[in-house]
């Protein structure tokens, strides 16, 4: 039986809002149309954080009120209560949130302590689906945080064991800051495998020290079926000191359909989407667009 | 008991060769003691080819001369019975030969037939153990051809079961193009190690589609216990369209390290050997040295 896995496209939220500039509301539709066109179900199109805070997604209504309907899977992310009723008056099929690892972390993050940032979470989650739409959370700085270093597996099973209690339809495990390496990625997805085999998990890897690409590989050994990343390698947080890009959709599916793995995603039009990209942001860190995708690239 | 990997540091050959600028004997020389400071136990340090075909190798000789005696081994490259010849009259420990998987890309690279650089390299091998050397073999292009496409497997096992025959210490598989992923990196070994037990293997990835660290992540698993890698993510291969670098040792160590595997290098001092080289020729493609070693870079 031939595995499938499934990418969610973050470039317009995750990707957008680290990028210096602030990119106009028509680009970040297109970018999104895009990757749909080159294969994207779900992607997560922006976040309804105050835009005092994170400026380049001041849009985010103008940007969901932009996609047209049932072209995939829509979300939001919202870090606070305040942001997931601003995604609840738009069409987004799913509102995210954001828990985080450690005290230090989540005060500069989101003003709140470690377990405040839990229980948030869980009131979101239970508030959206009373709402009638569909919540997921993501656990941050799950591998090491930039202030307190290393994080322990057994604090994100903790808090994974406590979010699940209020129902997210997934839990994401983000490695923030790109300090993860497969052999703590495998660790990881076992543990929570063995204490929730109910959940759903998914894997948000950032390729700040070059390990992200092996890392969603490792998720994908331990039984993942989910991963997020973002079109030419764009993003970051602007929160965590020296935070970079997530992994590039275009290489993680360039790996994953050679792999013969079913992605759903063409990896010639999701370079031809990075491709574009590039052309608005500058060159980013994907490398599928410049090598070429073998082995289509042999000459004749 | 902890795994032990070696690395095999390839920056002064398979990386310099293909940089456009030519560098300076004395900085090669320079690159080399940095790295060995870092923790290299054995390093490419020249290739033995014509100075016509490739002028970045013009000092093979001064560079080998100007290494201080059992500081390290020293392989030097040779893709002829000359090259060998050369690098015999040299202190190198061990001397590296190339046979190539498809005729369109041995014909270009040494002017043979795959065949004909297969029984080339059991001559070299056998004439360079014959005079007290050392002998490596690598087979290149194993996962991909840039101008045939698609190399099966079997014909990698099939090249390295003759060239076993002439008894090399070592024999590489080379990705010299960056065309592989993880599973056909493990299914490779499974079918070498199947195919030759007694044998040692070597992995050579080049990270031109962002899969080079997962590749040698996949490798590891695999039971390979011997990787190249190059400073700064340098390197390529002159007549590989597109070819890039090889994968950097500094990200190589970071994951390794990390991850619990004994590697003898120490990350910090790989990122800053690493950041030297980016004074020397500019950006690499490197991660370490930016983002800096976790938990190390966490405040205080």
């Amino acid at each position: 039986m031939v595995r499938s896995i499934e990418i969610v496209e973050v470039g317009a939220r995750d990707g957008l809002q680290n990028e210096a500039q602030i990119v106009e509301t028509k680009d970040k539709i297109e970018l999104i149309m895009r990757a749909i066109g080159a294969g994207a179900k779900k992607l997560e199109v922006a976040s309804f954080v105050h835009p005092k805070r994170v400026p380049q997604m001041a849009d985010a209504e103008a940007v969901v009120e932009g996609l047209p309907d049932g072209a995939a899977e829509y979300v939001g992310l919202a870090l606070n209560m305040r942001g997931a009723q601003r995604a609840l008056e738009t069409k987004v099929d799913e509102i995210g949130c954001v828990a985080i690892t450690t005290d230090s972390f989540a005060t500069r993050n989101q003003g709140q302590t470690s377990d405040e940032s839990v229980d948030e979470c869980k009131r979101i989650i239970r508030f959206v689906h009373e709402q009638g739409r569909r919540a997921n959370v993501t656990i941050s700085t799950s591998w090491g945080c930039p202030f307190e270093g290393e994080v322990e597996p057994e604090r994100v099973v903790e808090m994974a064991t406590s979010l699940a209690e209020a129902g997210p339809v997934q839990i994401a495990i983000a490695d923030t800051i790109g300090v993860a390496d497969p052999w703590r990625v495998k660790d990881m997805f076992e543990r929570l495998r063995d204490a929730l085999p109910q959940v759903s998990f998914r894997a948000h890897f950032h390729n700040t020290r070059n390990t992200g690409i092996a890392n969603a590989f490792a998720a994908v050994q331990a039984g993942v079926d989910t991963l997020d990343a973002s079109l030419g390698g764009l993003g970051g947080c602007p929160f965590a000191p020296n935070a970079t890009g997530n992994i590039p959709t275009e290489d993680l599916i360039y790996m994953l359909n050679r792999g013969g793995i079913e992605t759903g995603w063409s990896a010639k039009g999701v370079a031809e989407a990075a491709a574009w990209v590039d052309t608005l942001i500058g060159d980013t860190p994907g490398m599928l667009a410049k090598a070429g995708v073998f082995p289509d690239i042999v000459a004749a």
